[in-house]
């Protein structure tokens, strides 16, 4: 049984992902469907990118992952689908999907990327402002009961999409200059530094909003409660905690903080 | 494989939505379930009714959407299953099916309501307070695997069940008086004048909280970001919307706001 | 087909659920999965404890109930799954099953526990702070698919997995000294005072927070809108409420709050 995942910015108040899934199991029943959230903050595409890149690979392989933030549905914006390594995904063409882009790119894994320009995989009637419904749960579906990506649009070259600049570490003299990218449900503020930049390097300290943290450790466990720490999070992502409490509060920051890691 | 909807106002820190689906996969473990959300303003049966009426017609044929806005639980309200059109509904008998009756009404399709008086679909006990989980989950499973409808209670009326006072637009000199039914997630403020309503007639002008609105777009597109336009929503519901941005903060007004639209 | 069930702290902002459930069906790809809530507080085990206790009884035998709320994560802390009468739970060891352990302990129902110390039932890399992802949901899987609980690691007794204390009310002079455990969405005050504990009392009236509430109804429908009255809630346990109303933020009170029931 295929699984279908959705990402939106779209709340949960209206009833908007409930009638995305009416949808989808009108065209494929037996399909499951998981909810990444539908709390990408509105129209912001980076967030959307970041949400979806950590979470993508640990869906089984042949997933339809669908994203839709999408401040330009109803223009010139095309909408696409794509096997990306070992797994589908429906989107508007705005950079939702570069990190496994990325990745890919860098596994050498083939992508093939079509746009969905194929209205008999649509609902008959497709509004101008919530292609959600009209479009990408229609041809999710459709991927997922098996059409193949060629019958549902017309080829692109993956080098053309959109991409969003996901902002990258800087080297400085001892160490890297980092920023705030995400803030988690626990006040965990995720940098954009990761295990794999720093190599084998130790952590010496970090700065961040004029406070020095010299706690570094594997675990939330390892430091008394009430600590500030930094420690890698599950996505190996350089982050800063308050452990059992909510760093983002205690330091008051937010996404685009720099941050400063003294390694060494 | 049936398709089961949930529309309550139970929200999701509590787990009266969970245990509803542990009920619902006891009776029928085959059952999909979609939440079209549980964030209906509590007791408010007119927003539920809204919600309802513009989801129900998306999932397959033959699913059984439950509602539960209940302010009249544990009183002598009658718990009701309906087949209404191609869908099944269950629910209190206050008003919450008022627009799938209207609709179908309307299209001269069938409907068939029964009374939800044989305890043997219940749960074995049921509470005072929680007839969601108690009558209105294993009835709307039970429906799901196919019992009859004339099994689970005795026939109604569909003339005597409770409807809500949908307020509807008016006509005035040069076009017609509306007011706000609702606003989603991103701030657009839904009104209740429908392209229908409008016919062929074009919009000029809208006037809402000492505001003129000249922009009247087709997509989000056509006006650049900031803009404050009118468009008709997915749903086909005259709205008023800030591109990229939020109306129901820009223009500070609440469901019930009037707006005057100008037409010709 | 089996269902698992998920109770989190995790919000719904991140992702951190959406990728469990595909951990889980990359096992499991059959199993139904529900939502309890994840809206636990933060970190609060016996909030966690008081959730699953009135949810899991409603799920269909054999049901996976899965409980992350994980303060110790990462330490030495065991993670655990059980057989409890006619569930299975897959948890840390740090009081979150407390309820149905005790539940069974009082029926006599076989408990058999065992810690999951089996890496080959773990997804291959395991992090130090997201458990959910990495240990428990693919252990739950394992188990909805039929997987006996020994081969997923050593037998403990279930005497030794620790245990939240739930405050019990106390008999006083002419009825109970009691406190609030919980308060649900729509505001009523749940105590920890059950209809068991009164055997066959009746309940004369409640003092809480300097108010003497007389009215003690079986339904909400008994008393007028904006009434203040006790009533026993769909899981048995003494509740004060506000009619259509909220007796939260009528009483401003909070969890903890003391009460006082006069009997006879």
């Amino acid at each position: 049984m295929a699984v279908i995942s959705l990402l939106t910015d779209f709340g949960d108040r209206d009833a908007f992902v409930g009638i995305m899934k009416g949808v989808i199991w009108k065209i494929a029943p037996q399909v499951q469907i998981a909810d990444l959230t539908h709390w990408i903050e509105p129209q912001n595409v980076m967030h959307g990118a970041l949400i979806l890149g950590q979470s993508y690979a640990y869906f089984p392989e042949g997933s339809v992952h669908v994203a839709v933030v999408d401040p330009g549905v109803g223009t010139q914006r095309k909408a696409i689908a794509a096997r990306i390594g070992k797994f589908f995904f429906v989107a508007p063409d705005n950079g939702l999907l570069t990190l496994p882009l990325e990745q890919s790119e860098r596994l050498g894994e083939p992508i093939h990327v079509v746009e969905l320009n194929e209205p008999r995989f649509w609902l008959p009637e497709v509004s101008k402002s919530f292609h959600g419904r009209d479009i990408f749960a229609p041809c999710a579906a459709h991927l997922a009961t098996g059409v193949p990506l060629d019958e549902m649009g017309s080829r692109l070259d993956s080098s053309a999409l959109v991409r969003v600049a996901i902002p990258k570490p800087q080297p400085i003299k001892g160490g890297w200059q980092a920023q705030i990218l995400m803030v988690d449900v626990f006040g965990n503020l995720i940098s954009n530094l990761t295990m794999d930049d720093l190599g084998g390097q130790a952590i010496r300290s970090v700065r961040i909003a004029g406070v020095s943290i010299e706690q570094f450790t594997r675990t939330f466990g390892e430091a008394p409660p009430g600590s500030l720490i930094s420690m890698f999070d599950s996505s190996g992502y350089l982050s800063i905690c308050v452990v059992n409490g909510n760093a983002q509060k205690q330091l008051n920051v937010r996404i685009g903080e720099p941050l400063e890691v003294i390694t060494g």
